[in-house]
């Protein structure tokens, strides 16, 4: 497989911890419910699975943030639930109230018969990363992702979304070892998943720990954290001959950081409750940073988007210019963004971000 | 007022960073929906607020958990809204969905409409404050307790609770003015509301601030911690020549520990992601610190809750035993306990964190 040549590179070499002129910025769920446009295609494909399991849907909705915005990357339009629905526990939108699970496991009968389910079930994903990679025209860089082993295993449990993730950590602390028997494979089952993303065009992959924040300090270590490294072992570190960029974001994880630093990854993700500058004194050079304006921001005004990004670029404080690696922040929210953001405030941010950044280089 | 003489100060002793022979517990919502004894009284009183308003009632279930566990601490049977009720926000319990204000506050005309409320509008729950004090016989200590001024802000801005608190972040980013015009008013409610349950015979203060943990790093020291302080400035600091300890937990606050370490009180509450050993170094004997069992932990099976009680304990590591302040602990959960909690189950732990505790200190 080719592909057109990349002409930003900003994304990757901050990745990497490589100097940029200015801060690369793309935004968690920047294709979605809040641009008319996505509101558009999704009424076309009919339902979310028709639009994520749709090759020239997705392509679609990947790029409609990108006609808007300067964003600096791509990521694959997909849902965290694929692959446990690729195990066979049917997976559901019903309207307004996100995914559902029509055969959680909440048994050891249903545990044990969790396999890695075998990845031509996911080539409706591989195909779309091919498609858009095709489609961006060497524009800017598409990233991969899948959801974190223990993220997934909360919505294989608990067959949906939870106030108190109550049936997931009753097996968790009841049954430890059913757990761990379901997170192994969760990784396995991720790793693979990854690397059909890398070997299909993805040219970052970024796994997403969004429940990782509910855990207690002991259990986010055994059943979190420890099967994310085990996802990250398993990853190709590159393709091509190009190195592929490993991200990890566990919301919530802020008082994490130090342990997540020795993850073998280039990338953390940190929601808006971390403060920049310390988590950059805590990770070094060794991580570059992802985050972290609180998506809440994008509700007020322009002027004040403005402030509260160059707020966060100050926090992170100024980027390192040299050879080399050093201290790296790729800008971001903290958290997807709200289906209520009105589009223009996007504009107002990506534009106050790379303004800012770059003039903090001067 | 006189009352009874207290007969087990373990809580109060390790409030102050006292030596004691084991480490005392309560639990947080201890009097509630777990009880098949609390479900008969509000059944009787007919709703939630008939049952928080009625002295008799209030006393009643404030005493249940008291009957089946020895418990080393009683708290006010409450709810954290009842000061913007008093404000005239119309405070509503709707089945299931818990609390929810007729006239929540949304714009410049109303916030400016806000005043302290006089507090004979909540006398009914320091009526409730002494009656409890006499009907606990001196058994154990009565904690008083409020939500925090920006607790309160969200729960009056949202009308309700929130799943991304859009509404009252949304005022917070575009109207700091209005919104710490909001907090002041806040703030100064709940100074003379828990100095109002001082004088009715509250033996200690918590201020519950559920939702700090939202906010994003530099809005939680604006918008919560300086407002927190605030009260924390105007409370009696003893009543009848006795010390009146103040308790401050923010749930999601692990991050700002240093931070919450400078207040003007003697206990931090601290949710189940904070590692206890790590928060120990981190505020030394300046504070004893109060928790952080994960309420679903309940859901295990009773040797797997004594383990992890246990597990608590030792992450806290050895208390002090010599004269003077040192280090100390009050076990907790790191959140209220579940309305699915087994009643049995909460002996299996009593009986766990006082045992183990014991014998660290032989």
């Amino acid at each position: 497989m080719t592909f057109p040549t990349l002409q930003n590179d900003s994304f990757l070499r901050a990745c990497h911890g490589l100097a940029t002129d200015y801060t690369p910025i793309w935004l968690m769920r920047q294709a979605g419910r809040y641009l008319p446009e996505y509101r558009a295609t999704r009424a076309q494909a009919g339902s979310f699975m028709g639009l994520a399991t749709n090759v020239n849907f997705a392509t679609e909705v990947t790029l409609q943030p990108l006609a808007r915005y300067p964003l600096d990357a791509a990521i694959l339009f997909s849902d965290i639930l694929t692959v446990p629905d690729a195990m066979g526990l049917g997976l559901n939108f019903v309207n307004g109230e996100g995914p559902r699970f029509e055969r959680p496991v909440r048994d050891e009968a249903s545990v044990r018969a969790l396999q890695v389910p075998d990845m031509n079930q996911l080539k409706y994903v591989f195909d779309a990363v091919t498609s858009i990679r095709h489609a961006l025209q060497g524009r800017v860089p598409l990233i991969g992702f899948s959801g974190s082993p223990w993220t997934l295993a909360c919505y294989m449990v608990e067959g949906a979304g939870s106030d108190d993730y109550r049936l997931v950590k009753t097996m968790l602390y009841s049954r430890p070892d059913l757990m761990h028997h379901l997170l192994a494979i969760n990784a396995d089952a991720v790793a693979a998943y990854l690397n059909a993303q890398i070997d299909a065009g993805a040219q970052a992959v970024m796994i997403f720990d969004s429940w990782g924040g509910v855990l207690a300090d002991a259990a986010f270590h055994t059943f979190s954290l420890a099967y994310t490294a085990r996802v990250l072992s398993q990853l190709k570190r590159s393709h091509g001959g190009v190195d592929i960029p490993r991200l990890v974001f566990t919301k919530g994880g802020g008082q994490w950081l130090a342990q997540m630093a020795q993850l073998d990854c280039e990338v953390l993700g940190v929601d808006w409750t971390v403060n920049l500058g310390a988590a950059r004194t805590l990770v070094g050079a060794s991580k570059t940073l992802q985050g972290n304006l609180d998506p809440n921001v994008l509700f007020a005004q322009p002027p004040q988007i403005a402030a509260e990004a160059v707020a966060v670029l100050d926090s992170f404080g100024k980027p390192h210019s040299g050879p080399g690696r050093g201290p790296s922040l790729i800008f971001n929210l903290g958290h997807g963004i709200s289906q209520h953001t009105p589009p223009d405030h996007v504009s107002a941010l990506v534009e106050a971000a790379h303004r800012h950044s770059r003039a903090l280089r001067a």
